[in-house]
C-alpha cells in the first residue's frame, strides 16, 4: 500500500459545516420540529405532542443547569416506565450530564451503593418507590445525598413525597426554550446503567452518544421500522436505557405509550386502546400474555403485532405459541454492556416454508451481528474462533460502536472486559454452519456431570414443551458422584398436575438420557425485575435440597 | 456548566472493542456473511449472489493492490449503471483508494481534465465509450495516464478494447478472499466527485467513509425501507453516488437490478420482469414514464412502486400523474456536497386527507433535514434565517455529517463553500410557516424584471399544468426597459399543439401578470446526463433572440 505523503490532497479538515458529534438528541430537535402536533407520550390521560415533549424536556435541562448540573455529573431516576423517566433521557443529556436509571425493583442498600459510586447530584424518584428510596437516601452520608425532585405520578398507587419538589414544578421553574447544544465529543457519556450484580458490587457500565445514535438507528434497521410506531413500554426504561428505544421511536416520531406495571391487564387494555405496534419484553411478557385467561386475549382482527424478546433464549414453544396469538418475534441478543439489542436471529424468507416447531428451533438462536455492531465471535480460550459446527462451544465475543465504553471507576473489570481487542460476555455458545450464534449458557451456569458439559437452556427447552409446564429453570446441583446434576424448577399452569417423574421421564425421551433432570423442585421461580430468573438463588437451593 | 477535572471518571479510551471507524464497506461484510444466498446484483443474464458479489469485490480490491494501488490513491470508472460501476463502490475502497465515479456523457477535454485533476491511477472504462475515453488519455501527458482496464459489458451496442485487459480478466487475477480492512480513520476519503461544471472547471467533491455511512442509513430512515428492496438504478451512479444506493440497499441485503440506459421501455421491462420496488430519478424520468405509450403503461396490479425524486423541483402536475399510475413519491433536495439527498419533503398523514392539487404542491417543496443531517437554513446575505413566511426568498445552507469533507485541491472554493460553519448551496428557497424549505431557484436563474424576484420556478410550476406542455424551462432575457424578463423554452406533447399566445394566456390566468413569460419558444431542452435542463444553453439563445 502506497504511503501517505504529509500534503495528502484528501486530508481536508473538519469543520463546524461538515462534522457534527453523533447524538440522539438530535432526533429529538428534528421531530419536534417536522412533527410537531404528532402524538409523542401517552400515559393514562397525560397525552403530549412532539412539541409539548421537546419543551418538557428543555425545561428540565434549564432546571437541572439552574442547579448547577452539567457536563460529566450525574443525575438519577427511580420509576418505572412514566413520561419522567422518558424525558430524562433527553433532559439530562441536554445539559451535557450522564442519566444514570435505577432498577427500582432494588433493595435499598442497592441503591444507596450505586447514588455513592455514581455520585449522583440529583435524583427523580417515583412516589412508589419512597420507602426504598427513603432509606437508602439515609444510608448515605449528609454530605453525599443527591438533590430529591419526587415524580408524584397520578397513576401510582402509593408512597410519600420526599423531595423538597415535585417534579412537575420543577419543570415548571425550567425554560421551555432553553438552548441546550450538542456534547462536544460524541464519544462523551450519555448515560449509566449498572450491571445487575448478583453476585459482586453491580458495575456501571458508561454509554455515550455515538453509542447511542447508532444503536437506536441499529433497531431501525433490524426490525424494519418505518415512520410513526407506537410503542408499547413493556421493557423497563432502566434496563440498558430500554435497549436505546426512548431514542428509536423518537427519531421514527412514534408515540411512547407508558406503562407502570409489566401485568396482562394493562399490557392487553394498551394493545387494544392505543392501536400499538411494537413492544419489546423477555420471555416472561410472552408468557404472561399465552397464559392470560382465553377471553382477555388480544384479537387484533388480522393486525399482527411486533414484539422484540431478549434477556434469555426464548424457548421454542414459547415462540410458535405468541406467533399463533398474532405477534411477530423477533429475536435479539446482548448484555447491558452492548447498548441492549447487539445481535439480531435476522430471518430467511425461506425459513417461512418449513415446520413452525422447526422455524421456533431457528429463531431461539441468538443470530447475527446488528449492522451496527461490527462483530460477534463465539471463542475459545485462546480468543480464536471455533468451528461453525454447532457444537463446539465457546465465549461470545463482540466488538463495534455500540460496545461500552468501560465500567466507571473500574479499571481492572474494564481491562478484563475488553482483553484482546474483544468485549468478554462471559455468555457460553456455539456457531451454527451458517454463523448464527447460540446461547448455551452462562459461563457460571454450565453444569459439569461427568466431566460431560450440559446446557441448562437446551433442558428447559425441553421442559416448555411440556404441556404442564408453565416455567423452568434449571441449574447445577452438587453431586458426590457425577460431581454435578441437573436440577429443574418448575412452575405448572393453573389446574395443571405432572409428577416429578413424568416430567423426568419425559425429558429422556426427548434429549439425551444424561442430560435429563435428575431432580425436580415444584413452586414460583424467583425473579429479577426484568424477568429474568435468579439462578443464583435456585443454586442455593438446589445446594441444600 | 461545571468544569470536568483533569481525572474525569467518565473519560475512558477507545480501544479495539468499542471504536470501529464507521464505513459502508461494514454493510457488504455483513450482508455477505448473513445473506450469501441472496441475489445482489441483476445485469440482464449476469447475475450473483451477495456471497458472490462478496468475492468479486474482493478480488477488485486485490488486483488493485497487486497494481500498487492503496490509501489515498484514486481509482476512476467511465461507466453507466453496470455491475463493474457498482462493485467499484466496496472493491476500491476496500484496497483505502478513492473512488472517481466518472460522468459518462462528459465530452473528452473534461474527462481529460478531470483524470489529470484527480490523478487517477487506474481507470474502469466500459466499452461504449472507449471513443471518448481514448480521446481524452491521448490528451494527457504520458507520464500521467492510468492503467486501463475495458468493461468488456455483454450489453454494451458498441465500441472497441483500448486497454491493457478487460474486467473479468483483472478480477479474475485476484484473490477472492482478499483480507481487506477498514480505514484507519472514518475521516478518510471515499470517493471523489466531480460537479458539472457549467461555468467553470469542475470541483471534485470529496465524501468520506462516515459520511457515506450516514447517509446510507439516511436513506433507510426518510423512505421507510426495510429489507430486501429490489432497486432500479435509473438514477448514474456517477451521480453523487448514486446517493448513496450502492451502500444503502448492500445495506439491506436487497438486489440491485442495473440498467445501461434510461428509456421507458428498459425500465418499465425491469418493473414488470425483476419485481423491482424502489427507484430513484429526477423529474425527468417521471415525464418519461408519464408519456409512455398507454399500452406500454406499467400494471402493477395495486402493487405501488416508490419512487424518489430530486434534481429539480417536481412540477405538481407531475407528481400528481405518477402517483395515479401507481408510484409513491418521495421528494429529495441535495447536492453533490452533500452526498446527494440531504433533505426529504417529509410526509404528514392528515396530508393525505387534501385535494390531489394540494398535496403534490406541499410535496413539490424541498422539506426538512435529513436525519443524518443536522441543520438546514435558509439565510439572509448576513447568515441570518429569514422568517418562516413562504415569502423572503435567502440562500439555502445546510449543515451536518452528510456535508462534504471539501474540494480536492481547491482551498478558496472550500473555504468560500464552508464560509460562517455553513455550507452554502447557492440555492435560493424560502422557508414555510412549517419549516419546510421550497427553493425558488439557482441564485444565478432568478429573474429580476422592473425590481422584482422572478422565480423561474414557480413559472415552470405553472406551465407543466398546461394540458399541451411535456417539458418547461425559464430564464431571464435581457430586456431594455425591465431589465430582464421570463423567457420560457417549451416541448409540446407529441401531436398535442399550441400557439405562444395561449401559453401566455393561460401564465397569466394562473399567476401574477408580471410574472407570466413575455416570450415562449418551442422545442426540445437542452439537458445534462442526469436530465437536468442546461439553462446556461437557454439563457444564451435567450439573449440571441
Amino acid at each position: 500500500m502506497s504511503e501517505r505523503s504529509a500534503a495528502d490532497p484528501f486530508d481536508l479538515p473538519r469543520n463546524a459545516a461538515n462534522h457534527v458529534p453523533l447524538s440522539p438528541l438530535s432526533f429529538l430537535a428534528r421531530t419536534a420540529a417536522v412533527y410537531p402536533e404528532r402524538l409523542a407520550v401517552v400515559h393514562g390521560a397525560h397525552r403530549t405532542t412532539w412539541r409539548e415533549t421537546d419543551a418538557r424536556c428543555r425545561r428540565m435541562a434549564s432546571a437541572l443547569a439552574q442547579r448547577g448540573i452539567g457536563r460529566g455529573d450525574v443525575v438519577a431516576v427511580m420509576a418505572p416506565n412514566v413520561p419522567a423517566a422518558f424525558e430524562a433521557h433527553f433532559g439530562v443529556p441536554m445539559t451535557g450530564a450522564v442519566l444514570n436509571a435505577l432498577n427500582c425493583r432494588l433493595d435499598a442498600a442497592m441503591i444507596a451503593f450505586i447514588l455513592g459510586h455514581s455520585g449522583a447530584k440529583l435524583l427523580f424518584t417515583d412516589r412508589e418507590f419512597a420507602a426504598v428510596t427513603g432509606r437508602a437516601l439515609d444510608m448515605l452520608p449528609p454530605g453525599e445525598r443527591p438533590v430529591v425532585i419526587d415524580i408524584d405520578d397520578a397513576l401510582a398507587s402509593e408512597g410519600r413525597l420526599l423531595g423538597e419538589t415535585d417534579y412537575e414544578t420543577f419543570l415548571a421553574g425550567g425554560d421551555p426554550g432553553y438552548a441546550w447544544t450538542l456534547p462536544p465529543d460524541e464519544w462523551d457519556a450519555i448515560t449509566l446503567n449498572y450491571t445487575s450484580g448478583t453476585t459482586s458490587d453491580p458495575k456501571g457500565v458508561v454509554y455515550h452518544h455515538r453509542g447511542a445514535y447508532l444503536n437506536a438507528l441499529g433497531n431501525v434497521l433490524v426490525w424494519g421500522m418505518t415512520q410513526h410506531p407506537v410503542y408499547l413500554w413493556t421493557l423497563p426504561m432502566f434496563h440498558c436505557n430500554g435497549w436505546c428505544f426512548p431514542w428509536t421511536i423518537t427519531a421514527l416520531a412514534g408515540t411512547h405509550v407508558c406503562l407502570r406495571r409489566v401485568e396482562a391487564e394493562g399490557i392487553l387494555a394498551a394493545m387494544a386502546g392505543q392501536g400499538v405496534t411494537h413492544l419489546c419484553g423477555a420471555p416472561i411478557v410472552m408468557n404472561m400474555l399465552l397464559n392470560a385467561p382465553v377471553g382477555t386475549r388480544p384479537d387484533f382482527g388480522g393486525r399482527r403485532i411486533r414484539m422484540m424478546t431478549a434477556g434469555a433464549p426464548p424457548p421454542a414453544a414459547v415462540i410458535e405459541g405468541m406467533e399463533g396469538l398474532g405477534f411477530d418475534i423477533t429475536h435479539v441478543y446482548g448484555l447491558t454492556e452492548t447498548y441492549g439489542p447487539a445481535t439480531v436471529c435476522a430471518w430467511h424468507d425461506a425459513w417461512n416454508a418449513l415446520p413452525a416447531t422447526e422455524r421456533a428451533r431457528l429463531k431461539a438462536r441468538q443470530g447475527v451481528a446488528y449492522p451496527v455492531l461490527e462483530g460477534v465471535m463465539v471463542a475459545d480460550a485462546q480468543g480464536a474462533p471455533v468451528p461453525d459446527d454447532g457444537a463446539t462451544m465457546g465465549e461470545v465475543l463482540l466488538r463495534g460502536n455500540i460496545v461500552m465504553k468501560g465500567y466507571l471507576k473500574n479499571p481492572r473489570a474494564t481491562a478484563e472486559a475488553f482483553a484482546g481487542g474483544w468485549f468478554h460476555s462471559g455468555d457460553l455458545g456455539v456457531s451454527h454452519a451458517d454463523g448464527y450464534v447460540e446461547l448455551k449458557d452462562r459461563a457460571k451456569d454450565i453444569i459439569i456431570s461427568g466431566g460431560e458439559n450440559i446446557s441448562t437452556i437446551e433442558i428447559e427447552g425441553v421442559l416448555y414443551r411440556h404441556p404442564a409446564v408453565l416455567e423452568a429453570a434449571v441449574v447445577a446441583r452438587p453431586d458426590a458422584k457425577w460431581g454435578e446434576t441437573p436440577c429443574a424448577f418448575v412452575t405448572l399452569k393453573p389446574a395443571a398436575e405432572a409428577t416429578a417423574e413424568a416430567i423426568i421421564a419425559f425429558c429422556r425421551d426427548n434429549m439425551a438420557h444424561y442430560k435429563a433432570p435428575r431432580t425436580v423442585v415444584f413452586g414460583p421461580l424467583p425473579k429479577t425485575s426484568t424477568g429474568k430468573v435468579q439462578k443464583f438463588v435456585l443454586r442455593e437451593r438446589a445446594r441444600t435440597l
